[in-house]
């Protein structure tokens, strides 16, 4: 059964993007919660949720889905906070970039007859804000489900599911700790060479950059308090795959100082082969 | 006065791109001239040249402009081959991605009457070969001409200048030191990096990449033996910048490990902030 009220705490730019694409499929009424009351009357007037709401039990009562779309540090509180509130069968999902954390928080601490499925989409931008919104956010990309088989029923996996699907995008279940260790090197790793690369650029040589330096560091844009708190939050994982690019990197550093050639090569191709790899998955 | 012919050395992308940029604005008679035979005549099918030639010494005898669009390490040793043949006056220039050593090796082995202006087009892309060629690659893009002066004639930086800016690039006079450092840290360093990281990706989190990954090591898809080239060309203006960078992930590690959540903020505030005066100077 479709869900009929769906409920987005935090409305930034993913949480705006769904409100938008969901208003658009039509089926659900969607009703908008923010900290930020500017964001939430900014979330209106852009026609992102069809009401907005200032009392989280309220909101949670009147649920049938929530989807928590808060920076990754906020959602487990919030998360506990509106659970004891809602109606038997409500299902909670989240869009965080780390998942370990925030389901060992809740683990044992919801109401029997609430569910809670972890949820990731793969998309995003280094935009901010509802302003920012695109009800084609998710069209085509993935949506990594984690449920913590056995103890997450499978309606409620379902349920997430077919939410996400409806708007677009492709379904994958794995566990948090798959999550979370696949993100560090494909998501947080990334992000946090390309802020030290682009924390080097010195101001007078801002207008000799072109488009390499440009798209190397275009994620380094992305607000520093989401970043500050998805690096805190998956630390271990991140420090680990941080070992293997030190030493990929260093790697480099002794084929350039012994001036050896082969190994500079075969370093930049084994490189180029990887990513090429993603091209044709693409 | 315009020069009327133009030879290009290395019809690979940026020489097939050079060539199809003159050919649609007219006015000059395109020669092209490339090592590899299969190349040279995919060129003239793509219509990139009006003309192939495989002697050097008659290009050279033929030409008022010369673009040398090789590899870096091949650069040197095709202009000491083609400078003898030309007549006095013809300018020769070149699209090379590092300048000192190129400079170095021509420096006082050149013919009194032919003189050589240093080039770089900011402006390329992971692909290669004259079929990827785009006659619009260098529109708004910043060419850098690094003159030696007094050595280099000022008609004939003005001849390479005028010639860029009729194909829609703007032209920025440096020393060929300042180019090879800044371009370490803006161009060389990135992909460095960008192959590192792509590098790291085990075949199995392929399909979990999303827009960041794929952003960041965009550039580690370029040809591992011009990018060797280039690296070992600017060797120690690299090694320097990597150590600033290797620097930096340092302060974010330590940042992660003793959880200094105000720390890893500033940092990565430090990346928006240079970050951001990028997208403003565009």
């Amino acid at each position: 059964m479709q869900p009929r009220v769906l409920v987005i705490v935090g409305v930034g730019l993913i949480g705006g993007s769904i409100g938008f694409a969901v208003r658009r499929n039509g089926g659900m009424r969607v009703l908008g919660l923010d900290d930020d009351a500017a964001a939430l009357l900014r979330a209106k007037e852009n026609g992102i949720v069809d009401e907005v709401c200032t009392d989280l039990g309220a909101a949670a009562f009147a649920a049938d889905l929530m989807l928590f779309c808060t920076p990754v540090d906020r959602i487990a509180d919030k998360v506990l906070a509106a659970a004891p509130a809602c109606r038997p069968g409500t299902v909670l999902s989240d869009v965080g970039s780390t998942k370990v954390g925030i389901l060992s928080r809740l683990h044992g601490r919801l109401p029997s007859d609430v569910q809670f499925v972890g949820g990731h989409p793969l998309a995003g931008s280094e935009k901010q804000g509802s302003s920012s919104a695109d009800a084609n956010l998710f069209r085509g990309r993935l949506v990594i489900l984690t449920p913590t088989t056995p103890e997450t029923d499978i309606g409620a996996v379902t349920a997430v599911s077919s939410f996400w699907e409806r708007i677009g995008a492709r379904v994958l279940r794995m566990s948090p700790e798959a999550h979370d260790h696949a993100m560090a090197l494909t998501s947080h790793l990334p992000h946090l060479i390309a802020s030290a690369l682009a924390g080097l650029l010195p101001p007078e040589l801002t207008s000799l950059t072109a488009n390499g330096f440009r798209d190397t560091t275009r994620v380094a844009s992305g607000d520093p308090r989401l970043w500050t708190a998805i690096l805190e939050a998956n630390r271990d994982e991140i420090l680990s795959a941080l070992s293997g690019f030190e030493d990929r990197v260093r790697e480099f550093r002794t084929a350039l100082e012994t001036a050896d050639h082969d190994r500079l090569q075969f370093l930049l191709q084994a490189g180029r082969e990887r990513r090429s790899a993603i091209a044709n998955d693409t």
